[in-house]
């Protein structure tokens, strides 16, 4: 059976899993202030080459955004986001848990358009609306598709311009920055917006994520909202450990298994292209959507796990791939053969 | 240097580890749906000896204590503890900020006497105050003393005549039941109570607790509120394989790692006492609080690390050692020169 | 200058003050237990006819909803409203204060449409969405439409089938109820719904909501909600007196200052379409929604208080005119004198 | 039947009802915004010199306290308050509510103490816990007891020291500052804390407390906050009014009244004094806790309503009087009358 519909389905990579197995019997100290957290830390101030940045470790995906969004807004005070947006959908009111409104705003591919933080911002004339402060966007997006410099830059300003503060959500940045054709590096990451995260959970870690606040004014306490948010690990060494070997050499593993996904991806698009599906919506990262028939998709569902997306009409609907750092190659071309014996 | 301040310090056991290595590329579905942590399920509801309780897993403690009580009480509804417990210290104020008041009550070993629990319930009159719902404890308490199964039995009955749930924090219930004179056993635990969780973090695990669910009103969505409180792991198989691992056979493993940790404790007690130190204060698991001048203290630092505890008058304070399931008995023996050295 | 933006723009109905001077040196328990406010619940209940409902009194809309669906849901339930919603726009986000999500609801006339509950319950499948637990619907809505009671019994049996409480807000119920052509009476109200409030502030009282809770599941301690959400008066017999005096006699007051606006709402909305304005958009009750350019509006501001709507095009925006208890018929007249000098 | 157990058993005094039935037919806008409302606000600039102070109106005190205190704090930032404190005690967790721990320092007379501001700071050391951000105190505190200027000068003292805000609850202010041996004056309270309240309430208001905000860093979107907590009035101007109505002359009337509770309050202890019995405890503002028998309260019960107050032992229970503006001079005399009868 082919398992292609997440990028979190195996344990960690090999040589993460190594690093925490070699370390395994050390004896730390506790809630990430151990050594392995400390240089993890150099490593990737240096890896995002911004020496000022404060980084901090997290298991996962809701958590983190929580930890953020609510360490940095008054009570009344909202985020903006795309509405297909992680914190829109997939985290079961946790934004809402500490009591801050998300703002919808349409999106069709899963960007924000820089036009509609002005929109958002209009909108909510005075105080009986919630005031807008934040605007959360992710890179790539829920949607699999990918910012550009220019887009994200345009953001940025816009953000300034209205005393936003823009937080970017990079559950899977490693996939992004590898992407063809993507013209961002890491080092502009923190350029462009005030915090963002770097994924390692859908990266190849056995989990963990990595906050890095670059806005002075949003650094003070922070470790108090990670633990006030339940979301300290007591044994904080063990994402020391993986973001430390990941992050070697300016992240030279952390990008290895980026690309690796991004490749898969590339090819599985092009061999679904070649077959003459549809994609559903095109997207260039390592979530591929296409559009099947039921009975193609019964079909499918005897050999491959998918992840079901949008019915679209009565007799279609998209499903998901989802190429990762563990994809074989062998399981694109499996895949691509099971869709062309289907078509 | 000597490490005994935390029982948290190591990685996870070799078998946990080994189990984690063993099933590494495995392909799961996310979120805890996948088989291994049905199998520990089916496993923890045998070994407690409970075929209807409902299991959950989660990462951490914090995160544990407040997905479980936030999911039990109306706004206005407050949590009973005694003032040593980990919720009304330890945890950043993480359970008032999902909203409810923790009522602290008085406790000099750590923990709630029966009498308590009325006293908390008479006092709260009326609308103008919150209203108790539930009580809180630890088996074994944050200052390392057990409850027998009298009280715990009588805990019970005094919350289930004044309507209360209890909850039991059992972060360290491996190292209670393996505690020399204790009479529980792990199977009176969902009889004693409606919700407690077992602690694996402690226990040689990389992290994860488990929660269970025996009274049937508080089940229902549960996992709603785990990811509401952004408390659920992506691969939640981890969490899965080691309960699984360190389950089977009635929780042969669990035990298995409790009782050394107890015996440590044991062995460390004893030679404590024989050397004639004072316990500030005595207590029988594998928390053991020792009153040294701070001359000792400064001597005993060059050689352990211990973790510094109350400061009891100008020239004295409490330390704690913690043993636990990776201590060697070398390092007990190590330590127990230290302390006749500094005698 | 006319002042026809608002129906809250002046004190209390001369009788209400009366009630409130001829009862002021009366001494009374606080907090809403005395005897006008018992009484006071007891006419309410003989209105709606509903002798099992709770009644409770607050002093404001964005409190009463607060108090209310914060009091119905667990923490990762949601409250699914249209768009138009008072708790989607005009509250600060008070609802996400009490961690709920709001779940907004295309609208384009302020209604919810009964199969939209459907979909929202459909579109949050599982737990890594908020659960759909309560609808909020206003009548009239905000946008001045109104509900009949077919579409009502038509939400009301779509809730039940999905297992959500239908919470309906009445901030202008007297003037919803007495609209030529509603096909409601008052005593549906209860029929119709789980929880409604019947709006005071907005019909001649200084202030006050009367909360109506039907559902039995949903009375319990309910007072200690009041006092969480700091809704509760400590003069509370100033509600009291105010109810009573409006609702001796099945509502006999309250009911006449809700006509009184209505009434005065119908001849303006006439006369304003005599004049061959457009209706932006068309609205049955006390709000009137009037296309204007912005030459008009000019020239409309010289002489009358009018609130700003929308922004139509370049050249024109809809105002609003609202009618209230107060609303002398002279300055009807002299509206429409001015809106026709302005055509 | 006397009516001596708290001071908010009538409406308004006088002159705030008459103009309130004086202005009640004006047209205003809604929300605080009016010339009522502005003028109200200069007037308490006025009153209690200082020009920089933001004056903004609420409805009751619970809300009042959770409004400035959720402004005020970051999520995981806690108040300290005596144990004695309203928001320990009497708010049904309604700070909690807001997600803010409250720090309980224990208290005897009802104050808390300077150096108990450093030991809950010392207390609490590290991201572990809640971080001490804000004291709250009562002048007068709930016990009835008066801090003097000393007093006060040293907390804020060390509040400033420490980093921590000062908040003064001011519901019964009036009495506090027209107690006999009170050295404060109205114009020492901005200099004293960041924020206070000054009662209307309980001074003879229909309702209205209003909040000086002295402290710059604490002012901007103050309105925004209070909207969100439920805590904005529509026919705000009712506020405006009354805090008009007492503060012309620089709190003429406010202080009148205040003087007539004290001065009745005094009356009434140096009567209880002169009959031998016990204060339980002393205290000198307008409520007074006496020492009574079972069987004198079984008596007295017949002729005047009390407030119950602590259980001392099986035979005796203190009990609360209460005078307050409306107090008349009369009633003491009675009082005096009964309670020499029953001694």
């Amino acid at each position: 059976m082919l398992f292609m519909g997440i990028d979190y389905a195996e344990g960690a990579a090999p040589e993460i899993l190594d690093a925490l197995s070699r370390t395994n019997m050390e004896q730390s100290v506790g809630y990430g202030m151990d050594e392995h957290c400390e240089n993890a830390r150099k490593l990737i101030r240096e890896a995002i080459e911004c020496e000022s940045a404060d980084v901090h470790f997290t298991v996962g995906g809701t958590q983190t955004n929580t930890t953020v969004i609510a360490s940095m807004l008054r009570p009344f005070e909202a985020v903006i986001s795309p509405e297909t947006g992680h914190i829109c959908l997939h985290e079961t009111g946790a934004i809402e848990g500490t009591g801050h409104k998300v703002i919808h705003m349409p999106s069709k591919d899963g960007k924000l358009r820089p036009e509609q933080i002005d929109e958002a911002v209009a909108f909510h004339e005075d105080e009986h609306f919630v005031k807008p402060k934040m605007v959360y966007i992710s890179q790539p997006t829920e949607q699999g598709t990918l910012y550009s410099k220019a887009e994200l830059s345009a953001i940025k300003e816009r953000c300034e311009r209205q005393g936003l503060y823009l937080y970017i959500d990079g559950a899977r940045l490693a996939v992004g920055l590898t992407t063809k054709g993507c013209d961002l590096k890491l080092s502009d990451m923190p350029k462009l917006c005030d915090v963002f995260y770097i994924g390692g959970t859908k990266n190849g870690f056995l989990f963990g994520e990595a906050i890095v606040i670059v806005n002075d004014s949003l650094k003070p306490d922070f470790r108090f909202m990670i633990k006030h948010c339940g979301a300290m690990l007591a044994k904080g060494r063990l994402l020391g450990v993986q973001f430390e070997e990941a992050f070697k050499n300016k992240g030279k593993l952390w990008f290895k298994y980026g690309q690796h996904a991004s490749d898969m991806a590339e090819k599985l698009r092009e061999g679904i292209k070649a077959l003459g599906y549809e994609f559903a919506p095109p997207a260039p990262t390592n979530q591929i959507f296409v559009k099947l028939s039921n009975a193609q998709i019964e079909e499918l569902g005897k050999e491959c796990v998918y992840e079901p997306w949008l019915v679209l009409d009565e007799n279609h609907r998209s499903i998901r791939f989802c190429t990762s750092w563990a994809t074989p190659e062998a399981d694109i071309d499996a895949l691509l053969a099971i869709l062309e014996r289907i078509k």
